[in-house]
């Protein structure tokens, strides 16, 4: 298996990684080690969930990250507890409870990349939830991205998201490593593991074809639609030199441009909580025959007048 | 209700429209009928898919057609007897018998404008279909676009594209209209009604949210990156005056936009059967580290040489 992270990384650097127990965190694991990864620290979170299972999951951890030399730092959570308390869903509490684990480890090791085994059918399943839940486009999960965890912002790498499980699967058979059944899908959700049992096999089957490949692709289409409207914005040289919006330019914009240039102004400006109704609101003021003013955030304007549109105090 | 459409098209243009007979065609027919066409022309195909209820769709519509005061074409083909001589599927054998008869009625007629009962529900149906085929991005159909059906060129407009499914049957049932049950699903095939029985409402209840809506908006979204499209190949400025490919401006556009404007040029150039893998092989030609020619359809070449890339005849 050829992996584009695994042929740049250093050996020597300090890195920490997410160890369930379940197939693909241990498949992460063995790899590095394979590697000649030297500092590896497996951090496991006991998510409190699956009973007795659970603790036969971290003693499985601990005892194979010391068998490779690892460090290996073990933490507990009652996720149950915390949903009671905060009425978060399972999938938002257990995110909690990790991203709190996992900041206290960076702390204590002094190491802020953080190794995640996601893999590309997990990739597709996000993107399919992300379009049934209306974000634009076909968003996923990225290979290499800043996250902040509970105040700290963690290098979060995830080497394993363009490789399918069975090949995951196909890597371990043929080592004959060992995993803990089951035990990174106690955290799922509900809704993640309705996507995975029932709606991309369905799909599949009504398609007859491989639909996880199929919003891959699309995932990766979207990324450059993405790159796309970064060229764009260079070229549209909607500021003017005092680094207002100019009205004529910005109107003869196609409408995905227009609110691209006017989040990046509005941000610039220091003007945090964008949403679609608030862009949607300000764009209109490029049509001369609605109100030259729109409300901001914070008590502040955005104004049209004199051929220009800016943030104005008052 | 609504309907943009309605607002504008002439009550004397003469317009042919399909009607199956079912609830969706039915209910655009009294919509024209109710806003004061004069002169309509129902076109109604039967498909021979329904025994005895074929004859009875037929009916249904030449008599409400009449009473309308509307004219009335019916046609007969035999779409079983297409597929077994074909071996195409039954979506593909209704849509060639359709475009045959539909052409037909548009040269008896000297109209070649045809309005059809497509509403959002199929709207969503389509946008979801074409993603698990893997078509770029999310595509729907057009509420107005030409279609070349048996070689004739039609300009389709779809006036119910915007228009729930439920809020075509509230208007049908606030004015008591009958319509034929199962006429419009006749020709549906497999996959169609696997999408829209199986698919969606699955997608719906895992979602815990109307997945067609988000599916509809999807599509707007993707009108959005084209448009953002078509600027960005104004903008790009590839060609040299000669109308050759200019590398070095060509190589520094990000890859979306490579592959729209080398689309065009061959496009341009008289290459048919563009499909992704061409415009990949195409699209290396940008790197001067790669080979200098690619075979193109028809024993052409696409070369590149002295900072240009073009298509040659030998």
């Amino acid at each position: 298996m050829k992996i584009p992270w695994f042929e740049q990384a250093s050996r020597r650097r300090k890195f920490m990684i997410g160890v369930s127990g379940g197939m693909d965190s241990v498949a992460l694991l063995h790899m590095l080690h394979e590697a000649g990864f030297r500092k590896v620290i497996v951090c496991h979170l006991d998510h409190g969930l699956r009973g007795n299972s659970s603790a036969g999951d971290s003693k499985f951890v601990s005892l194979l990250a010391k068998a490779m030399g690892y460090g290996v730092i073990v933490g507990k959570s009652n996720v149950r507890c915390m949903m009671k308390h905060t009425g978060d869903s399972l999938e938002t509490a257990g995110r909690t409870a990790r991203h709190a684990f996992f900041a206290d480890c960076a702390k204590e090791q002094r190491c802020r990349t953080l190794l995640l085994a996601h893999h590309a059918d997990d990739q597709a399943e996000t993107v399919l939830w992300n379009l049934l839940r209306g974000s634009l486009g076909f968003r996923g999960m990225s290979e290499e991205t800043e996250i902040n965890m509970a105040g700290r912002e963690m290098h979060v790498v995830r080497p394993l998201l363009g490789v399918r499980k069975n090949d995951i699967r196909d890597w371990m058979d043929a080592r004959r490593h060992a995993w803990r059944e089951d035990a990174s899908n106690a955290v799922n959700d509900v809704v993640r593991n309705r996507i995975r049992n029932e709606a991309i096999p369905l799909l599949d089957d009504i398609a007859k074809r491989d639909v996880t490949s199929v919003l891959l692709r699309s995932a990766e289409t979207d990324d450059t639609w993405r790159n796309l409207l970064d060229w764009a914005k260079m070229r549209a040289s909607a500021l003017d030199p005092q680094g207002r919006i100019h009205l004529r330019t910005f109107r003869e914009l196609p409408s995905v441009l227009r609110n691209a240039v006017m989040a990046d102004y509005l941000r610039a400006g220091g003007v945090v909580q964008l949403d679609r109704d608030l862009l949607g609101r300000c764009d209109l003021l490029s049509d001369v025959h609605q109100p030259a003013v729109v409300n901001l955030p914070g008590g502040r304007f955005l104004k049209r007048r004199q051929g220009r549109i800016f943030i104005d105090e008052s």
